[in-house]
């Protein structure tokens, strides 16, 4: 159904992308999440923990399998911006609320998120997610810079 | 001393600068390490399991302690690419022979390495790694592509 299609502004920003790949996560919209990717074969996807798969086909299963188990309430916090023309490169530490057997509990997730603007506009290329520490990372605040 | 410096040719290619990245892993040279690097302060790099580190300082000093405990023998197998204009994203599945307990064993990482072609040449911005599976990944042969 083409009123089901989720377009994406010409002119959305990486961090406009960002913010669309994390709610399509939040609610568990494979169709969302996969507007966000570029349409190329080689784009990258690694979960924590998983294998790397490459190309929209592999990464689109991954995540209905993903989806299959509810929702990924994967919040984006500390994002460090790289931008150079084209290019954006966001380091992210995500915060997970999981259920345990000792109750809610907090999970971190490193995340290397790629962004290139293609002729569609920004679309990510690469999402590698690696488990992070326990405890809460401590940083000094975000920051955003230019690579000259 | 000016000739121990490690001159990365200005017209290096992505693949030029990733063979110095994975030697001066091999041979445990700190200096040939981050020539590869970009001089940026939001140069980010993730170690299997280990923080989020950023900046040129944070970074050198991680692979430091990395090389007090000797090179570090990882192999560049199964190398996907996607070429944008002045960005390189290669997917790298890392084999490392380790000494354990049982004899040599093989291990895998997984690593996202970023590059952009700076005002000096093509430089490494991201290196992302995690652990991979311990079977042997089985993908067909590496390709490369260029996102249009």
């Amino acid at each position: 159904m083409v009123g089901r299609k989720h377009p994406v502004a010409h002119l959305a920003s990486p961090d406009d992308m960002e913010h669309e790949f994390y709610e399509a996560l939040q609610h568990g919209d494979l169709e969302r999440l996969m507007a966000v990717w570029a349409d190329d074969e080689e784009i990258a996807c690694v979960h924590p923990g998983g294998p790397r798969l490459i190309g929209p086909r592999a990464i689109r299963a991954s995540f209905e399998q993903l989806f299959a188990n509810g929702a990924v309430p994967a919040q984006p916090v500390q994002v460090r911006r790289l931008v150079a023309g084209s290019t954006a490169v966001h380091s992210v530490v995500e915060r997970l609320r999981v259920m345990t057997e000792e109750g809610p509990q907090t999970a971190w997730v490193q995340s290397t998120n790629v962004y290139l603007k293609t002729g569609l506009g920004w679309r990510l290329v690469v999402h590698h997610a690696s488990p992070g520490s326990a405890a809460e990372p401590s940083e000094p605040a975000e920051r955003s810079a230019v690579l000259h």
